[in-house]
């Protein structure tokens, strides 16, 4: 990946929930302008694995992680909002996190680094914000880890954002998903490469990261995919393994092809992190309930979704926070989505999710007359 | 566990079907006595892990994987019934499996073993039932793998069994279950202890075994079960590791504890083969579609049964044996359990297993006048 991210510098201690840092650095990405009135600003929190580059721009053509959502004439229309992308704190595409380097010691943080929240994903990310000169933003917006940070954001910084989209998130991560990624974490501690964290560039804890990754996707998509997708195809018989227990099912092969893209583009230390953070978050400690946090949230209109076959951010959960965000004093639209793709649909089943947030945004493709996105 | 079994020996060849064995053997447990007509007896097939000690016995008083369901007095009553559990060709508890020596080499198998499928399970236990001088059955039953064996039995010996209860099992299998199944296996063939299926006893994959437990655990429970027992709650604070990823929650240490009693309990590689037998069902190879071979099956009466949140094996697998074996040559009465313990629940939802196969066994524990059952 080119990296065109812009780098925000926070000057001094950084204090998280658990410790600080010196000096740490956030990377984000920037589209569209500002306008006059400085009140088209939206802030964007990523997922646990991507980094700020959410979609192509002149100095970083390649496609982003959301480029079917984010852009010129897309359902968040970088011709009418300057959209900020914040690589989360902790990650490893150009944000401090586990994997750089302590100022104080010369020497990566590795597990040194403080345990990190969900709230500190924020902090960070609002200080990319009033590092611009901001006061207010038009929206914040996040799905699966980045719509808890947005969420958090919404609760910690009551009076910035106007809006708040929430996809595909919790109020509260449930014992499911901590113990998916639980079992994902074990898999890169066990593996004996991890060396308690201090594993070496060119001897990195592959394996473990490898079954991290299977049993993410497997936990980001939907059984119902995987049958109308896979069935039980087995791949080309030329290159089947042999093996007795290889990869010889499409599905097994469709796993493995995801999980060896991933491995070498992320940090094993970031990850467990990240997944931590997950784990931990539950925005009951913002006013001893769930409900009673939601209350305290700031947006005026709030766009809350989920997906109905999500295993791992049930849908009970999205709705949870519309009903508690629904408290008189704002518009809250609530849409649970039958999209096949489960967790993930947000990035792949564009049909459901773009008109939604056309709407919201009150982009111009769905408006007759207009030429609809063809960025597909 | 004390070794009661009884053992049958196959002489000479066992052909699989991609291979044969010499002289294997097939582990066994009976409760009852066979009456005067050798009409009442019940071959049961057993889940991957299980041996064949489904109940207490005078020889054998330690409960039983099924103790809830079979013994005196019990849905399948022994005072009534002559039962015959078999522990599956391949595992580790007294049947040959890739754990035993091959007598041609002195060695044992390891991954010399052919590969085994759940027609193969099925066969190794009508050796025995045939070994025992009998020509028919009452039924064949099982639950899990045990439940495509009952059915990959009723199709390939339609004149034995009378009966066939199937219990969340598939008539072939769904490629989410393989995928959690590939990557359950995938844990232990990258443990470096496994070491291409030579591991010593003293040096045993455990934590590949560990990973793949702790998978399983979560595939066979679901996660309104988990939500419900577990919530956020940690464990006590002094029990608490101070590892930022150690086992902290509740629903941590749950898997852990399971995941712990469950390694050195089960041969890594026999582990292995029975997972891989269950990717490899899929009852269509006996007629051409899963409809056609469903026809072919045997039984005139049959169960089937399956629970609403099970993951592994989704109900709408369970219905589809049903209306397949339901073409009105046969008695067929399908129930879709709302039992919250998932692949589990025939395990520990006896208040919702019991009625039903107590009534299908005509068992008297649910007459007026008669004594409850109370031996839970």
């Amino acid at each position: 990946m080119t990296t065109t991210h812009l780098l925000h510098k926070i000057h001094g201690q950084f204090k998280m929930r658990n410790g600080s840092i010196t000096d740490p650095v956030i990377a984000y990405e920037t589209w569209g302008e500002l306008n006059f009135r400085q009140d088209n600003a939206i802030l964007l929190f990523t997922g646990l694995s991507p980094s700020a580059h959410a979609a192509s721009s002149s100095s970083n053509p390649s496609a982003g992680w959301w480029e079917q959502m984010l852009g010129e004439g897309k359902p968040i229309d970088t011709h009418k909002y300057y959209v900020i992308c914040v690589n989360s704190l902790g990650s490893c595409y150009g944000s401090t996190g586990p994997a750089s380097i302590n100022p104080q010691s010369g020497q990566r943080y590795r597990l040194d680094f403080p345990i990190i929240t969900i709230e500190d994903i924020a902090r960070a990310g609002q200080s990319v914000v009033e590092s611009l000169g901001l006061t207010r933003l038009h929206a914040v917006v996040g799905a699966s880890m980045g719509g808890m940070t947005a969420l958090a954001h919404s609760i910690l910084f009551p009076q910035i954002a106007e809006a708040l989209v929430s996809i595909s998130a919790t109020a509260r991560a449930g014992p499911y998903s901590i113990a998916v990624r639980s079992i994902q974490r074990e898999c890169i501690r066990r593996d004996p490469l991890w060396d308690n964290g201090n594993y070496t560039a060119d001897a990195e804890p592959v394996n473990g990261m490898l079954m991290a990754r299977k049993l993410g996707m497997m936990s980001y998509r939907s059984a119902a995919e995987f049958e109308a997708r896979f069935g039980r195809e087995m791949i080309p018989e030329e290159r089947q393994s042999g093996d007795p227990f290889g990869i010889d099912f499409e599905v097994e092969s469709y796993l493995d092809a995801h999980a060896r893209k991933f491995i070498g583009t992320f940090d094993a230390n970031c990850y467990l992190y990240l997944s931590r953070a997950m784990d931990l978050f539950d925005i009951a400690e913002h006013g001893g309930s769930v409900e009673a946090a939601l209350k305290t949230a700031g947006a005026k209109r709030v766009l809350v979704m989920g997906v109905t076959t999500d295993s791992l951010f049930p849908v009970a959960q999205q709705q949870r926070i519309a009903d508690g965000l629904n408290d008189g004093k704002r518009e809250v639209a609530f849409h649970a989505l039958n999209s096949i793709q489960g967790h993930d649909a947000f990035l792949v089943d564009m049909d459901s999710f773009r008109p939604i947030l056309c709407d919201f945004f009150n982009c111009t493709m769905n408006q007759p007359g207009k030429l609809r996105s063809t960025g597909q």
